[in-house]
């Protein structure tokens, strides 16, 4: 991911690097891609039947993230309060997601690793919008 | 569109058929072509260096309306604070471009028409998140 | 939805409005929808287990036409081969999930309504594609 | 980005990793940030009236790598087929917007970079392909 090195070169942002930010688009694209995966693994599972709830958080999950990344790439006219709204549903979206995933991660090394990559984008957007309000 | 048909179908619905759903998902998924061709023509204006603006909100727009057409087609699992804050990200994306969009619309019929389409979306928007505040 | 609307406002196209491009478009938007909602409404049926094919092609289908109709939105600087290209893998998608809804059609009116709006998203990408042939 | 750890715990791949697969996913998200990126620098710059095409093809681009990213994510009953169809699609967006970024690269570090993701998702996208038809 070349997030950071496109970032820099932004002319409305001239060098000045959010570290921040780079980690929130960084984990919203991972989490978009494994919340996918992990959907689709339980679509596989013999016991697809009692993974459904996880199924659907994972395909809600994976479209707020895909947008969330794209929201926070685009540098051009961004909207404070349109960022903060979406960092905090992709964050309720990551949380709901984590918290279904763990119940089966015993089970489903697919649930296991996606719960912490949920739980390491909420992080990374509540990060974010916190920096946001100063 | 065949949101109506579709939902009554769905077995976790059964036949009960919410009217300010509908309306939300038809919204969502026309507002989102709407701002997707109202960014593009913008593109294609000659003045297109006092519409860069414009063509921002436009594709934030298109992409929050789109996902949260996807999420309101979704009624399997799908969880009311996700659904809240998403349509809250939706109204306040279609507010903000409507207001830059009226601002051209008496140069720029796509803007114009986009700005309408916008307002549409947004109202619906509020209209379903009120009915799930009761 | 205003694609009629809103490509006649386009600079690109200056009123010379392609029956065969809006359709596509509509059909596009419309099948995204569709098929979104018919995977979800599979993940409730009791039956799960029977129908994971089914949810999979929903879910490539959905998200190769909701890509389709912003390919055949945007006119400015489109490239024809990247749209005959695009066009080509729509009606693919359309074709095989038309084919898997339609052996649940009797039995799951979501799959039978499903396969319709496939068949006619299909049509509508293989006549589009046929007049960019001349 | 979890590709690889995610694949392999994928009930129907079973531990049997394809590690050009893997890299086409990895290519895939990494260049739809990278597009959405370079079409949002590009219209800050000041000379936005010249980078309209270019514009356009991150658009497409980013929309393309992205959706073939999740559905080469997808392992459950995918069609190799619309796999075939979504790669060539893929490979041609990419290269067009690799042409186009390169023509802007010395000025545009954004270009620069942009063109060279993209030539290395052509060639992932390609490198996919032509394991499928053995």
């Amino acid at each position: 991911m070349h997030a950071r090195e496109m970032i820099g070169t932004h002319p409305a942002v001239q060098g000045q690097i959010n570290d921040t930010l780079i980690r929130c688009i960084e984990e919203c694209y991972s989490c978009a891609q494994t919340c996918t995966s992990c959907g689709d693994a339980c679509l596989s599972e013999r016991m697809v039947q009692e993974l459904t709830q996880c199924i659907c958080l994972d395909l809600d999950c994976a479209d707020i993230c895909n947008i969330t990344g794209r929201i926070m790439t685009r540098r051009t006219g961004s909207d404070d309060e349109v960022m903060r709204r979406m960092l905090s549903v992709c964050a309720a979206a990551c949380r709901l997601c984590a918290e279904e995933c763990q119940k089966h991660a015993s089970m489903h090394e697919h649930c296991r690793i996606c719960a912490e990559s949920c739980r390491r984008c909420m992080e990374a957007c509540q990060e974010l919008a916190r920096g946001m309000a100063h």
